[in-house]
């Protein structure tokens, strides 16, 4: 399966022309070389990404999806399909674990409808991208036709666009969707690849009688999809239209030359989609934290990536990528505002 | 030794009265039981420090002391001993990293002359409490008189509770001191205690032979100071004046109810030492971060603690403890301002 919908050339990796300068500029500053450790690291990637010694963090963007998943009324959640759209009006007023965070941390949220069960009605606020009420169900069939993922890939990647238009250079994407670490466990079987048993987690909360159950659901809807490889087509099988927007957004922010703060389990299984289409696209996120799901270290291990916290968080809705946002800064911050050794006057190593 | 200038009443233990309120309240906000991790056992700890269900972060205040070490001119580090004194006109430049990372943050910023080898003269933004001109040499005699260290103990305290009387809530420390990393071994070593040698790292970047002569130094004053097991005798035969005035911060912040945000290598050096006299203390304190410095993780163990960062930071000023003010900020911030599943209508796990 092609997608009209994406960017036709090749993701560039990340030029490392300035690499040499950069390195020079992150050295020179007060403080004995490689003591800001990690920070350093996000310093030059993002010199890299901006082609800039001077890298800034302008108007940092976050993408909160949600939708509907045909499987979860078999019993893949520990929470009935009603909570997605509950959550959505908790977003809406305020009151979700992300809205505390965007507002300490400040990023803007736009919180999208990318195909919940739920009838919102026209709601400022809330971006209405809906592209069905809800994914079929994978245990019967694919999630969803062709065109519907055409459509959902199209408008992650408008916006994306958009916020870079309206000067941001950092997008992280948060979800929401009863059922989608179903959902991302089956992307990261076809996708890492990796043991099906070994990506499948309680999600928000089953206890040994629900993972049990989740194990054989999902057995069975890949035993009905054997052998197949092609990141698109398995997308549409398995994904949420949340997960599908997200693919988009990503693969639209990465030709932005946007920075991408990856979240959790689901948000780095659209990753790996992404970054299957486009290999280069690791280049250009940064991984937030390591997620209580035990398959989120799978899809970690399949992109080479390491995250930057490890707090057992294990909410989704972006608040691992939002609690990343002030180590960015502060990434960008020393290399601008530091002193020298030569400004400050200060001896160097002896 | 006992101390006029330290508390002498017993450090309680953090009452846990609350405790059940607490864990309901948490357990109520819009997410699955625990999906927030480890802010939720801060948020935890925070309503048990403060005694209430709505626990505040105010007025985060950072004292960063500075002082030499007679030590360091017998070659402990791989920066001469000026380096000390320059960095302390970079603080107050606002050049140095932890002046960067605390404009980003928040924090409010004090630098304290504790005993650097350098006379500043009256300058506005530094606090004048130096108790002389660098320590004596510890491979020769104990670094400070008793009276010098009752001295920095009771000035470091008074400057905690200054910013307590301020209106301040939360204390983390930050130093400077060229030659501090070695001081800072020797407490590990008497206090964690662990074997010297596996207290003993690079510091500021030591080379090979570098890093061998600071463990022959080294292992030679301990030659000379065998058994001892008194805190405070061990501070004042090897301590800093700037370790010594965290120590005295440190027991009076506790006193005061404020929240202690450990640093890396040099401040836990001194929190292991005000463990050591009142061993509630760590119910007070929230480990910021890992440090690239080997000895940290036999303090840390020492202690029972596990730091909420592990970025490779090496560089002390209070930088690591920096960057931990926003997952503190997140803690609270989320059990007061996330809806609950009754408040936000959302249905509860099946």
């Amino acid at each position: 399966m092609h997608s009209p919908a994406l960017p036709r050339a090749d993701l560039a990796r990340l030029d490392t022309g300035l690499d040499a300068a950069l390195q020079h500029k992150i050295d020179n500053k007060t403080k004995p070389p490689g003591a800001l450790g990690r920070l350093e690291a996000l310093a030059l990637q993002l010199g890299r990404l901006q082609n800039t010694l001077s890298p800034q963090v302008s108007a940092p963007h976050m993408l909160v999806f949600a939708g509907d998943h045909g499987a979860a009324r078999a019993g893949v959640s520990a929470y009935p399909q009603e909570v997605t759209w509950q959550m959505v009006e908790n977003f809406l007023a305020g009151g979700a674990a992300i809205n505390v965070f965007a507002r300490q941390l400040g990023w803007t949220l736009q919180v999208v409808d990318a195909g919940v069960a739920h009838d919102f009605g026209p709601r400022p606020g809330l971006v209405d991208a809906k592209i069905a009420a809800g994914t079929a169900n994978y245990l019967e069939g694919p999630a969803m036709r062709p065109d519907q993922c055409q459509a959902a890939l199209a408008r992650g990647a408008a916006l994306a666009r958009q916020a870079a238009a309206a000067g941001s250079n950092l997008l992280a994407c948060g979800e929401m969707g009863i059922g989608n670490t179903a959902s991302a466990s089956l992307l990261t079987h076809y996708l890492a690849p990796a043991p099906l048993e070994l990506c499948i987690g309680r999600g928000t909360g089953l206890d040994d009688n629900g993972l049990m159950r989740k194990k054989d659901l999902l057995g069975a809807a890949v035993a009905r999809y054997p052998g197949a490889t092609d990141p698109l087509s398995i997308l549409a099988h398995f994904g949420g239209f949340e997960i599908t927007m997200m693919v988009g957004a990503m693969l639209a922010a990465a030709e932005a030359k946007m920075l991408i703060v990856a979240d959790g389990f689901i948000v780095t299984a659209a990753l790996l989609v992404a970054a299957r289409l486009q290999p280069a696209l690791p280049d250009y996120c940064v991984f937030a934290h390591r997620s209580g799901e035990p398959g989120h270290q799978l899809q970690l291990d399949a992109l080479g990536a390491r995250p930057l916290l490890d707090l057992g968080l294990r909410l989704g809705e972006g608040t691992g990528a939002a609690l990343a946002l002030p180590l960015i800064q502060a990434a960008a911050n020393f290399l601008e505002q530091m002193a020298s050794f030569e400004s400050a006057g200060v001896a160097e190593k002896t």
